[in-house]
């Protein structure tokens, strides 16, 4: 067997020994990390500062299916999607606790690449890892992740605070993910009638690494930070926009209009809904995973970013009675409504 | 059916309305709690405290055995797990996050039983839950905590501080949960060989309890910030007595002397350990799952402390050179091992 392929089982390691493997790549870089991995917790110290704490957990065969997520790629995304949680309150990732459930069908390399993506995110985000738990699950593998940061208390931004006459912002693009998805799935299918076929992803790199490897928009903190603009009211978009817009809209307790034709859309996103005979607008609108910012600003804070390449102004803010608009193509005003994604 | 095995399909409530049904059970309790459920992350504010982070995930099949763990006492158990670990560290805990995933074999019913040992928990330990993540499971229920928890820089106490001639204490009692879980593990067995049977547990209601719901110490903590007494070195016993007095040795680079006739032990542990032809020393130095408190402290704060009816000292602090030693209750010495706990 070659070493590429070489294949360390869990036990001949044992519980310790992987958790040491694991603890010795990760280095700490943030002041407000005093302790790290090693003790029975972490030791924090943010001085004046508040902090905001956010968790989420990820079943394989529930989140995500391996056969097409490589590990580095579920590890960076484990932690994009607890750090976008961080941003979305205006505040910057300062640390993260990782615990994994691995079964034995994993081998301490596979436990290494998953790590991999998790160190690599840790880099991006400029975020420590300092704690967590390692155990075997009976089947499959589970991560569940706790994301930390700080902000001073005048800068968090919550979702009710949304005006009448705000303008909606959203950074990036949408409905990426969501077609991502699409594609690795097809590839699935034919792989599995044919496993001589090797998947075709060339054309679809953006969208399959917008799937697989999102990225929280934590730059945009920084740069509204250094715009002097404190948005009225954030989200981040996890569910699909038009969910998220709701949630704004029922939280800040007013009304919200989106213009359909203001929607950011990547040229692949476009090009591969036609592929799949799929209404773009919907998958811009619910396709979910987007993992972008959504957030409503005042209207003497439009001048300062109305050139900003990467935050679209996509409608405004109105009061509740007018409940919740999406304004089409063609003009015509049709109620916002979100499809949403059950995972029950 | 009658009300009392009323069952209601999670599906039939959606992912919102469930988790809408556990926040409205929850209330805010520590100042500083500023936000809890319900935005993309909770904020909290700890003034000038040092903050303590600590993370553990539980699964089903793995970490417990829902044929004889109620879930009320399982989300109990949960929360005490990841309490005592603030504890470890000399801290008060404050806050909780909570993420579950569950498959479709639970009823919201069963999802309200869990949470309802939950929230027991949050009450006894006087936390927050502040925020979490509830999602599907393809079978089986995993639970993921993390517990956040203050202190003054000065108070936090790790576990390489320990020093020469240093006293050894440890709260409690050693041993029971471990014998709590063969008498389970016997009933269980009782029961599939004839389900006529119903399990007697009358006689050993004490350690039966202190498998399924035991109790995090945190009034330790408050106790001895009145008696004045920092410990050296902190550790929580989760995985047997002998295994943490070595991570303390290890530590804090010295060796320990404990004596087999000092390890405290509860009456009910003693006879059961004799029914089950167990050698009872061998139960409160590996059991397990204790999560009492093991901790060192300095000879001049002994005085302080040795009439206390729940803190025992179990041995002292010697050299590194000097290894861990056992002294049996014959004068023998032997080697400290810990036989600790295999997971995978």
């Amino acid at each position: 067997m070659s070493e590429e392929f070489k294949r360390t089982e869990i036990e001949s390691l044992g519980e310790f020994k992987l958790i040491e493997r694991i603890n010795e790549k990760f280095k700490l870089k943030n002041k407000s990390s005093i302790i790290g991995i090693g003790d029975d917790a972490a030791v924090l110290n943010f001085d004046d500062k508040q902090i905001v704490v956010s968790s989420d957990i990820l079943l394989e065969g529930v989140h995500f299916d391996l056969s097409y997520a490589p590990l580095p790629h579920l590890g960076y995304k484990a932690v994009s999607v607890n750090v976008s949680d961080i941003a979305a309150m205006n505040a910057i990732p300062t640390q993260i606790t990782v615990n994994i459930s691995i079964s034995n069908r994993f081998s301490v390399e596979a436990v290494d690449a998953l790590y991999e993506g998790i160190n690599h995110a840790c880099e991006d985000y400029n975020v420590d890892l300092v704690g967590g738990d390692t155990t075997a699950s009976k089947e499959g593998l589970v991560i569940s992740i706790t994301a930390i940061g700080k902000a001073d208390a005048k800068d968090i931004t919550l979702r009710n605070g949304a005006g009448k006459n705000d303008i909606i912002c959203v950074t990036g693009d949408l409905g990426a993910a969501y077609l991502g998805l699409q594609v690795l799935e097809r590839e699935k299918q034919v792989f599995l009638s044919n496993p001589e076929m090797q998947p075709e992803l060339d054309r679809y790199s953006y969208i399959v690494q917008r799937q697989l490897k999102p990225e929280a928009k934590t730059n945009i903190i920084h740069e509204l930070r250094e715009l002097n603009i404190k948005p009225t009211s954030m989200i981040d978009v996890s569910d699909g926009l038009a969910s998220e817009v709701l949630h704004l809209a029922k939280s800040s307790n007013c009304g919200m209009v989106v213009y359909e034709d203001k929607l950011p859309v990547d040229d692949e996103s476009f090009k591969t809904a036609e592929e799949f005979n799929m209404n773009i607008v919907t998958c811009a609108l619910n396709g979910g995973e987007d993992y972008e910012l959504l957030f409503t600003i005042q209207q003497d804070d439009f001048e300062k970013l109305k050139n900003h390449s990467n935050i679209h102004t996509i409608g405004y803010v109105t009061d509740s009675k007018s409940g919740n608009k999406l304004v089409t193509r063609s003009g015509t005003v049709a109620e916002l409504k979100a499809q949403g994604w059950k995972h029950f």
